[in-house]
């Protein structure tokens, strides 16, 4: 099978030739200053002035970016539009558009999602999925991976506190069939083994002979504690992971070296870069004035962006990857 | 606690009123037929008049009305604004409007999309979430009961054969203490009872010392097991039910109205009414001919949705509640 067109493969590309930051578009008006929210005539606007101006300025310290549609709902009609014009914005610049959108629903509903994030106002490359109602509910995405080399990335490993009250629970040891799949090798101990053991699955489907083979179907893994990350990456060594909690969320960069190791991976910063502007030293005076404009913004994001690509590869030369 | 007004409240209120019936608006451009469509400028109007009718022929025989975001995301921008129309026109008829949504995502991302269904273009009066992230997850939506009198409804225990992939999955028999709450009297054994625990839990800090209180935490619990359907609902006497899995998709009215007794539950119908018009026999020859219009689609809905509410109370009746 030729994967070398996968949105998944064309990402790990990317991510090999430009590093492995993921810039985050989860642009909430409320990151953006109000004396630059007043140049604008509604914060949607401003949203997408920001958007267009971070997708030039950062694009070359990044392999992708991730658009978290929730700021977008948040704001209405009028955000949507903002949210279809970014993702077309990321796109035509040439950059791979992961939609943050963990839909996750069952049967046709499933398939109406499908059609809304890979086709239409709001086409992405690769999207979020949440796979709590089961592995079905899967299905009618990854037939686009076939028709379109689409790609998901399913939660597996989040990165909050609360992912202990559901993803990290043990399992009786003698888990029923529905969880088979690598048990022969590994004893399957939690909630996320098994969501983890069913994406190695699904993903062997389009496995190819190519040595430079890595899944479709990739995984978000948060860079927060480090024994699952290692865990993770060893038990999965094909799998793709999209990676949060870095920079803002208090992930570390080590943490995330571990998990771009084997197949790789993208670590995502959102407000480290669009809220750059707020702890910039060199803005102080006039962030105390309330003199900003959406270039000083967009300068100070585009200099987080180069730092946190930097930061991240030197985490990995020091890890030896 | 002033617990009447809220919408949980309303909707028990209406569904003891008007009966249990919850018509789902997933109106789908593909269940309408061709020669229907084709007299609207786009598929999105179509579904929107569709709606508007529906809104006001199923609505004596129905508690609430449910919206399904999914079919209108499917339509890009245009399915949204006929999403925010459909949802306008829901609540001033004066019926409680269920968004059907699913969200579920951590801190300020939650906080963006409890923003973007209960207020604005989309606002509802209860939405479906998802709990697969954690139930800190839930709080920026339990926020809006205290500020809103809004409802949720939590995924419980879902309708569809992969909800055994992980709502089913047995835990270790000595679960963690994220899982605490009343395993003093039932020893929990399901991520799904962790779940409810947890929406029994969380439910109870709105608690009332009138009789007739009902939880403000909603649970979503399909039709199509009986055993779970038993055990759940003496499990969470108090916990309102949105019961899906009735009718298109095979569930049974014994097992609804199993599910309906204690502090109830309202049970959907989408497909069953919405394609009612593809099997009424009264229909055949001018279906056949294809000669249907918008007016034949609303009547057998219409009908559908008096059938179905009246197997549901007969099912009652049945059960004895």
């Amino acid at each position: 099978m030729d994967v070398q067109n996968y949105a998944m493969t064309r990402l790990r590309d990317a991510c090999k030739h430009s590093g492995p930051l993921c810039v985050g578009l989860d642009t909430d008006p409320s990151y953006i200053p109000c004396e630059v929210l007043r140049l604008f005539d509604s914060p949607a606007e401003a949203v997408l002035a920001y958007n267009l101006a971070l997708i030039e300025a950062c694009g070359p310290w990044a392999g992708c970016f991730k658009v978290q549609i929730a700021y977008y709902e948040a704001l209405g009609l009028a955000g949507l539009e903002v949210y279809a014009k970014t993702l077309q914005a990321v796109r035509s610049a040439g950059y791979l558009a992961i939609a943050d959108v963990k839909r996750g629903d069952i049967a046709d509903t499933a398939r109406a999602y499908a059609r809304a994030h890979f086709e239409g106002d709001f086409e992405a490359d690769i999207i979020t999925l949440n796979p709590y109602m089961g592995f079905e509910t899967l299905d009618p995405f990854l037939e686009y991976i076939h028709t379109a080399r689409k790609g998901v990335f399913v939660l597996l490993r989040t990165s909050n506190p609360g992912m202990k009250d559901i993803e990290w629970l043990e399992l009786s040891p003698a888990p029923d069939s529905a969880s088979a799949g690598r048990s022969d090798t590994v004893v399957q101990t939690r909630v996320l083994d098994v969501v983890g053991d069913a994406l190695h699955r699904i993903g062997s489907r389009y496995i190819s002979q190519d040595s430079s083979w890595v899944s479709p179907v990739g995984a978000v893994v948060g860079c927060t504690q480090e024994d699952d990350a290692r865990t993770l990456r060893d038990r999965y060594p094909e799998i793709f992971f999209l990676i949060p909690g870095y920079g803002a969320q208090g992930g570390a960069a080590r943490i995330a070296a571990t998990l771009l190791s084997k197949a790789g991976g993208t670590v995502n910063s959102s407000r480290g870069i669009l809220m750059a502007w707020a702890k910039d030293p060199s803005l102080e005076i006039r962030r105390t004035a309330g003199e900003l404009f959406l270039a000083d913004l967009v300068k100070s994001a585009e200099r987080a962006a180069f730092a946190a690509k930097a930061e991240l590869l030197g985490a990995v030369t020091a890890l030896g990857n």
